[in-house]
């Protein structure tokens, strides 16, 4: 393998003559071979976008000459367009404030920069990976504000299309459904009836609830940390660099991107990350209740409940010939799991910032990202591969129904709670049906329990007036 | 003991004369003998004003005769005046919809609200725990009501006063240490100065994080599930209850409380108490941070940071004579990972549900009051015995900020990166001052060493030009 | 109320007379105004079982004057023994050494065996609480060695044998449920069968390796931090008084007690208590699986799965007459949930110590203490009012079993997966029954079909040959 | 692409023709993209190792034709000796028992064991993915037992090795640092003295700790499911399958595998998971602490601490020339909130299984390598690139242990504790040394402050009489 010498203050080092990347970037990977997870390619393309945004900066203010800041836009929406996919091999675990993938970011573009205004790569490159890609920037403030870009677009453009997929199927199904009575269940118990449509319904209402909960967090994700240089101060920053970037990346990406209010918080702590994985969490848990009501509702074949129909998609045993799961339930279920897990490492590192920053970084950034790409995933998987084809068997559904002792809350408005209990106890007791019961009781007339008893009327109570 | 016997739909129960409490109270006793934790007086007391509410609901409505509501109402007022301390013994670890609960307020309302009317307690009484007090009602809808106004009063009324204060003692020290410049610590390594207000500036926006945090999840928690009765369908109920109810709660407590939109979801999740335990996790996180940083200036007296001292409140060690600690930090950072610990029961549990209910309730209450209960004792107790007393050691500030080599990086943008780190290191390496090292390396004049590296500008950047 | 004056090391500070504690828990009380939690008695009980051995260890090596020695262990047996209640009122939310708690003891006792040597509680008592109580003793290492033994005695005294009862009585139905035949669940879905009393079986298992999990972890809390003092090196204690002090409390308390082979890290981390606590998380993890296997088989009781009844202890619903509902089980899983979160909190204190101390003690042995206690006293609830009860629906049982297309399973070592899978569909797909589709597809003869599927032996393939 | 045609139950799909694998692997692929999260590379090994003993198994069961055995375990051998890296494509969020990945391995062996036969790929070759690959199997029991030779790997073979790598590093610092004298610091607060070696004897007992926790929850993980096949009675599988296949799983690996005692709750249930990953979270709680100490320590250079130094590795800052930063501990600390994060997915996974299966096998298993791995991993790292290289700063130490107040502590068992306070409080007040308020208060001599006041003696007590 051809190499080159490239250097930085710790001195030379030989880095592969085919890659981008320079002394820092070899340095880190020499130093940090620890796992396999790798600085997320979403965090990437972030910090890509903020190195244009910086360089058009620079050109603006005059701090970067022409050619200079045209070359780190060039190379950076080369990145952008994925065209050195192979130049971005750090680890999630390196340095704690991602100095390394934000030099493996100026290594590159100055290295590729300088290709593109006619020079070449290595020591004698045509642009300084500090003095001119990394310009009126810190590692503390960019890399904060790389991960809230990537952030925010995960959530803008990855999570709330994905939640909004499985919303209006569900949405879908509640009014197909509108009609179809069926038993409630509370405790897990028979409990009085409601439609099944009413139940999609309640689906529908927890993911309004997060869409809303993720759009209340965005705002703290849309402030950014660049302007803050090493401390927050913005020591060696332009005074109208904060706001200036925050602007460029606003108009770039189309999302209400603005400065972060006081940027010695933004660097030593990452609130708004959290804040807004709560909501991811909130989601999260939602999807693991609405998965759990499918599954369950679809148990059987023969001996579950079989009140509905979830579509076939593979065969689901290795052993048990014709044995169909539903899978879509257990790849969401999992990854909900994943995103309370990766709630608590967030958390831990949230929570461990000392003075001037918070070094848990690319951690942070890692968790945050996998939980938005594993929940917007997931819902669209779920979407397309099980909500889409659930259909209802009426007849089991009516079935199951018309059994339910509890249909007896109906009758405590007119006899009392005391008598009514008696009836349903004496049928569960007995085997008997409700009617049988409450005749034999002498509580009601037969007349008054058909009148009174009534499904469909039971879901309606509003309606019934 | 002298006893009574009362009844409910298993038949006759002694219970002690002197209690008010009835047959479903007296079974939870016995059948859920669980550790230590009790319901939380501040759920015992919003379930008191529910009940009144819903009283007086009744009465508007005409479903609840003028005489027995007045009983009701009265016997809620006493109890919300904790004239009955003694008469909700009933365990967290119950029915997970906490009807034993529910049950427990119904049969005390109901027996003292007989007395209040000149009867009995016990069976012959003149109301009826469930046709009664508890109409138009079910625990399923009435309980989390109760939680959702417990939580909604706790966060308004209790954590962000006592977060305004913290943050208003944090702002105030913020602008007397203005004019101090001190060392910047990043990665715990020496950087850039800034000063000690602008370091307690960041304290007060993370709490101003926070703030806003809570104030964006409170809405959820102020939409409340009464009127969706069994399973969301408003059985037995008026049509207008629910809106009703909501109104005389926000009218009684003087909070805007509200109808939740969608009953099946309020009853089935609780994702709105989900998504505000993340904002109370969020502060924590915030707290923690702070704590330590306390803590870290704070450490000496002789042989730590010492940038600051805090208040000596008590003997520190029962071993080392004189000793003082940061107990107020100890205790904070102790209590954040509690919350942080309940964060993970409520995510678990509210993710548990099943169908028309989620049987965590009274789990979920239990740790989301107790959070909001130790973040607001905490940061009253840290701000009154800690940081009100606050004072910085200027003379070692000075000391520590001078020795910096970090100061050197004002002479980047004019020198370059590569020789400013070459000046660092020499002055490291040789133990001199980087004015020694700069000059001797020839890289500027003493007159620009000077003028570059003023600490004071170098905090403030802006002002700099 | 009667004060008296009590002084430590900052002064005089008022005492009500007729508490026995002296001037640092007043300080504690008036500086720690958090939340409700106390100091568990659990932990206080274990505090004076240490101070009475330290006194007995002081006499045997000569150190404490006979009297004093016999005075303090006096005044700890009446502690001991419940005479003082109210003396321990210190918030688990105040220093992280537990010091203040450390001084309560050390102040309760210095006063009660004043009085008991016939001298007076205050300032003039005749026992001092740091030069003769704590004698050879500091918080750093005291307070650990007291959770230390609170915890060995929660879980040898309180889980071991409440988790017994509890496997015992599975046991017993899994041999009283041994000859019932009953579908298997995979994926919620039908699957090949097994015996109800296989299924117990499992339960038994999970136990049983949770058991072996407790008794694994349980030798690092018996290692006990005395003798270590301040900070590890067990500076102004007597050479021998680690081991005697271990040696002492394992006699006293019928527990093989320890001295810790490293006092510096048992004074800094609470790794042998993060350890055990993940056994009673594995534990917890086991019991939410067993509730929930409970209460899905007794779903019902009309429209649920209904293979199995358990106790109705209490009525289930406000507003549904006549409703039961698994209320034992929704303890059990909330409780879980909890030891869950609490695992948490328990992670984040012990990973946060520095240098020669973790400062998270209290709010460490608060989690761990409850979930013991949680554990143990749910699953003897669990037993006794669910599990002991818990009877066979045989019809139902056998009912959903024979309707099950997965005993098709048995064919495929005869026909091959393919050909059993076509007939599993077949059948699904017509509603006929099993037999019926191999047959109608000719891969099997009724004679065959009858010899190769039957379902007992298809629970016990080993005695089938 | 050229493609050719597979089939299962659900019908023929098309598969590229250069791929290995079936028509199962290939509908996974299309039915769950979701996120890039793939079936780790260890537990694939595991997987093809539990498919080669089973032939090898069948094989002398009679139940496998030899030529069949013997392509099968060829073909095992290829995977493992890493031949076939593209063929195992599937997401970690699929199905919940890990089927979609053992058909995947089955699709594999059968056609490249065909090919090896003399075979095609596809539907004509000459194993049967399930007749003869999955002979005796189900995803059900031999998923969780690759899962657990997975995870006893990486225990034996990684964790432990690296943990000893570190712990033997600690070591020889510890006893490199025998005679250096520093203060103690408890509460961040000074405190007694102690020796360097002393603080670093307490990180190899954290460490020697998490080796035993390790060990002993090996035994559980060491426990396979296989036998069990679908629901845990062994059927279709020959009743000494289970046996068999463990002792040939033991003989190739070289661990002690056995056959699980209770096969229904090693498919329901990953409570020896749960444990196992209990014992790794301990390490790294313990890791956490000792990283921070040494970040701490080594803070400054010139306003930190300073105790020590560490190897300076790469430039720390892309801002502040010269700086360096432990990196090192920032990403072991990283790493340890992940795995602290991974408890939590494991655990809420691991807790939610329902009868005879718990359907998180992938998710549990994707958590509990990564740990795994990134534990190993970090602490080689951690060990090469900084305790190794770790030196004592002895004169900064010496500077600052003299200093301290916390020397006063040796007085008080000769002056009483009252005394030596009021002699440390007038020394700290009035800025003097330790003798001078001790001589001004009278309460000792010049000659007895230096005989009792012995730095070096204070840290062993043992040895002082």
């Amino acid at each position: 393998m051809s190499t080159r010498s490239e250097r930085d203050s710790f001195g030379p080092i030989d880095v592969p003559d085919a890659q981008l990347w320079g002394a820092q970037t070899q340095r880190s990977l020499e130093h940090f071979r620890i796992s396999t997870e790798k600085m997320p390619v979403e965090l990437v393309h972030a910090l890509a976008s903020v190195k244009r945004a910086a360089a058009r900066v620079n050109l603006d203010l005059g701090l970067l000459p022409g050619p200079k800041a045209i070359a780190i836009t060039q190379a950076a929406d080369e990145v952008l367009a994925d065209k050195h996919p192979g130049e971005f091999p750090l680890a999630v675990w390196q340095t704690g404030s991602g100095t390394q993938s934000n030099m493996n970011m100026n290594e590159v573009l100055a290295n590729r920069g300088s290709e593109l205004m006619g020079g070449v790569r290595g020591e004698s490159r045509l642009l300084h990976p500090n003095d001119d890609v990394n310009k009126g920037q810190s590692s503390n403030d960019i890399f904060p504000t790389a991960i809230h870009v990537a952030a925010a677009q995960a959530l803008a453009h990855n999570v709330l299309p994905a939640l909004h997929q499985l919303r209006n199927s569900l949405q879908a199904k509640s009014e197909a459904f509108t009609d179809i009575v069926k038993i409630g269940r509370t405790h897990l118990q028979d409990a009085t009836p409601l439609t099944l449509g009413q139940e999609f319904s309640g689906y529908v209402a927890h993911l309004d609830f997060a869409e809303q909960a993720i759009n209340n967090a965005l705002p703290g994700v849309l402030a950014l940390a660049a302007g803050g240089t090493a401390v927050g101060t913005g020591l060696n920053a332009h005074p109208e660099y904060a706001t200036r970037i925050a602007a460029e990346l606003a108009h770039a990406l189309q999302l209400p991107f603005r400065s972060a209010d006081n940027k010695f918080a933004a660097l030593a702590g990452h609130d708004a990350l959290l804040f807004a994985h709560g909501a991811l969490k909130t989601l999260a848990a939602a999807l693991m209740k609405i998965a759990n009501d499918v599954r369950w509702m679809a148990s059987g074949p023969r001996s579950g409940l079989g009140e509905i129909t979830i579509p076939e998609n593979e065969p689901g045993s290795s052993i048990m010939p014709g044995k169909v799961n539903p899978t879509q339930c257990e790849a969401l279920t999992m990854l909900s799991c994943q995103v309370f897990g990766n709630d608590v490492a967030i958390t831990m590192g949230g929570a461990s910032g000392n003075f001037e920053l918070n070094v848990y970084k690319p951690m942070i950034a890692h968790n945050f990202l996998q939980s938005a790409r594993l929940l917007a995933d997931g819902m669209r998987s779920f979407e397309e591969h099980c909500v889409h084809g659930i259909e209802p068997n009426r007849g089991r559904i009516e079935e199951l129904m018309e059994r339910s002792l509890m249909l007896v809350t109906a009758l405590a408005p007119h006899i009392g709670y005391d008598k009514a209990a008696s009836i349903a106890k004496k049928a569960q007791h007995e085997g008997s049906t409700l009617q049988e019961a409450a005749l034999a009781l002498g509580y009601v007339t037969a007349e008054q329990f058909e009148q009174w008893i009534v499904p469909l009327a039971m879901t309606r109570p509003g309606a019934k007036g």
